[in-house]
């Protein structure tokens, strides 16, 4: 078997893994367990660290042997892994390292002044900052456009959804926006008929986190490679072989804790199924980040907030914090399947989420094409909102253009994932359900084990040996079909 | 200025003290975080790192770098920087990178599976791997022997202790052997005199950690810059800038959790008062493992077990745990002073300790110097201890020769610098005494700030500037004196 050229490459990109692996406990660590102090310090070796992995990944002799690698004898699954790989090492070899540097700068300036121009509501501050950021992605989108040769938007988007290109956005979300805002304002009329009870805290944040780890529990997490910790913002992190997820406590607030974990607890499971054999290599990786989102709002939304998980889930609320009148079954079930359209993104409802993303893919877009400057954004997003939601961000700038961090850091092109991840986790939940007589009934009684075994042999264990599409056929019959995320909404809100 | 070539190398130690945060945070996490299943790929990752710090280190450029600096313009800071950089080379380019590598694995591999053999008293399991950790050291040891032209052991000694050498160790150990078992078995039938008031469990775990919390704040700790967690076996990791300590809670007992925590602040103390200026430069490291000691045992011992401290102490003791007989002052301080023979080493008292790290260091000594072998540990173990302090280790591993971690990882050359430590402890307080006038009130009154600034003034600050001796000399007007020792411990227990 003649592979020398492939097997210095997966050697390469195990090192890489490894440098990785301690990059990634390097960086939970600094969100979940670091003191303050130890900002500085930690910030400048991850920096020599992406510095280090930049200059691995784009040595020219990884080229050469991508080149050379395409004749060896490979299987499948190295075929596909030399396909990983090679799309790794151009993503990165387009960039320019003096690029790649002052981006990350210009993104901590960026993202360090919004923590008090947010609660200043200081546009005039920020924008000036966040221009920095736009001129440099702007030059980032560039390069990488002349090499794919697309749009500038496009060539940042692939990064996150290899494969996916605007047109295609603009067919798919196009149809949200044609019958989307029609149903939000038919729930919503809905919706105001009924009462809903509030629950009554404090619910003591000691009895949150077992009760979030007995739902990990329930949902198959495996603690063995794994841990539940605490952040400011949930997130999903570690390594596959010991995953850390963490949520943020409210006294007042028992749900949002909760299926923060349910929704990394989709993540979690994602990153402790990818397969085993392949750990280290590019083929290992997860598909995507619309694809990993699926399987976050999989658990969150077409599992954890069904009619059939609720039921089961509500004797261990009991167990924990009693039965107040708003802990009845017609009740829980009511309250987590409630509609309010509002100006944050991150506590929406999974009907008014969407509006969300489409707002900001449709001015990220815009603005990293070139056909609106930072300026603009407000009165666009003002728009926009008044539009999808009916709510006036006029000059309430903390409530809309910056309300979170996601520009700050030039990651363009990652939004659509959020609403691409809900349509295929509707259309996945589908096809589960067709393949799995009795789903619901298995779900009120608490046994989800055919269901996760059905994800783990349509999706994770396959890691991104296939493509988006490929991975979505085989699990469902059909690409991307937004048809299934309207069917989901309606039959559970209308 | 022409100093080029030294400013090639504090880039290259830069980019290695910041390879080395990434690597000491992951460990920290391996042992107070990490779940069992994280632990393969992390002595992967772990070691990758190692390799990758050896290139770095034994780099052929760095060897010209350090040759022609010599001839540069170099300040007194500069040039010791410049003599640790040479010692920190010269030990790494000994060792071939596959000797790194493999030590770094079987270490991960032998502490891991100590983790379950040890409750097991599993010798047979336990000894397999520690077979091929001595075998790598003993290469390790070899190859640095013939180098220094010294014998194996005290190549591997020279890691740790600079300039220290069995001769000497042998000499300042037997004298100690000379007079502490008489002075041991002179307090221990004193002390049977005396009645103790055992305290009374149990004690929660949750306010053992706040009382240790509030220990390590009169004591200085800066919690902007630390953490305080759980492990198996307490320690100081981390970073000066995020120095992580650890201790273990038994509910039933409560002083040995607290005094972990105070031994563990006086090591962090000095990594936190390292110099800030030259943080990143092998010169701001501590001077070496007995002078870490030193301060551990500086804060544990001469400061923490002085019946100033204690009834200082005591008021935070009864503010959590009421006032039970056994925390009357006259036996609180008793209790704390009580001289105990027992089988483990970390929970032995200041009287006793020595005659488990001699006992170690013969140990130590004959198996790298190759004349014995593993199979010989127990049996030699219970000798010397029946002989040291009358018990019987026999078939029992667990409280044996396999109470620790500290063999696990080949760190062979360590364990003397525990009474060495004790040793500089003494006679630093000793001068520090002479120095200020009054210290012994000012400790019962709980303003430890002049004692603290002694040794900002003498230890911390200067890193790695001086050499032990030059350090030690500076700090008391003499060498290592192992007459302080004595005097503290008659003048304390007889």
């Amino acid at each position: 078997m003649n592979n020398n050229n492939y097997q210095q490459l997966t050697r390469t990109f195990q090192r890489l893994s490894r440098f990785s692996h301690l990059s990634s406990i390097a960086s939970w660590d600094m969100f979940a367990m670091m003191p303050p102090g130890g900002s500085q310090a930690r910030g400048e070796a991850l920096a020599e660290m992406s510095v280090l992995q930049h200059q691995i990944l784009t040595d020219k002799k990884v080229g050469e042997w991508l080149a050379s690698a395409e004749s060896e004898d490979l299987n499948d699954v190295e075929q596909a892994n030399l396909r990983e790989m090679t799309r790794l090492f151009q993503q990165a070899s387009l960039l320019p390292e003096s690029l790649v540097e002052a981006k990350s700068l210009a993104g901590s300036k960026c993202e360090h002044a919004w923590r008090t121009q947010r609660p200043a509501n200081d546009w005039q501050g920020f924008s000036a900052n966040l221009k920095e950021v736009v001129k440099l992605s702007r030059e980032e989108a560039r390069l990488r456009a002349e090499a794919k040769g697309c749009t500038p938007y496009d060539a940042l988007l692939d990064i996150f959804e290899p494969d996916m290109t605007s047109a295609r956005l603009d067919s798919v979300f196009g149809d949200l926006k044609s019958w989307l805002p029609d149903l939000l304002a038919r729930v919503v009329e809905k919706q105001a008929q009924q009462s809903f009870v509030p629950p009554q805290g404090p619910f003591p944040t000691a009895v949150q986190r077992e009760l979030g780890l007995e739902a990990m529990q329930m949902l198959g997490f495996d603690f063995n490679a794994g841990r539940l910790d605490v952040s400011a913002h949930p997130f999903c992190g570690g390594v596959p072989e010991d995953v850390r997820i963490t949520t943020r406590y409210d006294e007042n607030e028992l749900l949002s804790a909760l299926f923060g974990v349910v929704h990394e607890t989709g993540h979690a499971r994602y990153e402790q199924n990818l397969p085993r054999n392949w750990l280290g290599q590019p083929v290992a990786l997860a598909r995507s980040t619309a694809i990993h989102e699926s399987q976050s709002l999989f658990f969150e939304m077409q599992l954890g907030r069904s009619n059939a998980f609720l039921k089961h889930l509500l004797p261990a609320v009991h167990a924990r914090f009693g039965s107040q009148a708003a802990f009845s079954e017609e009740n829980f079930i009511a309250w987590n399947q409630r509609v309010k359209p509002g100006y944050i993104r991150v506590d929406a409802d999974e009907v008014s989420y969407p509006a969300h993303v489409v707002l900001r893919y449709e001015i990220e877009r815009s603005l990293i094409n070139g056909e609106i400057e930072v300026e603009d954004i407000p009165a666009l997003w003002d728009e926009k909102m008044q539009s999808w939601l009916g709510l006036s961000t006029k000059d309430n700038y903390r409530n809309g253009c910056m309300q979170d961090i996601h520009w700050t850091d030039g990651g363009f092109g990652y939004f659509p994932s959020y609403t691409l991840g809900a349509m295929y986790a509707a259309q996945l939940f589908s096809a589960a359900k067709n393949a799995l007589p009795g789903l619901e009934a298995s779900i009120a009684g608490g046994d989800f084990s055919a269901l996760f075994d059905w994800l783990r042999q349509n999706i994770w264990q396959h890691g991104s040996r296939f493509t988006t599409s490929q991975l979505i056929e085989q699990a469902t019959g059909e690409d991307l079909n937004s048809r299934y995320f309207r069917e989901h909404l309606t039959s559970r809100y209308l």
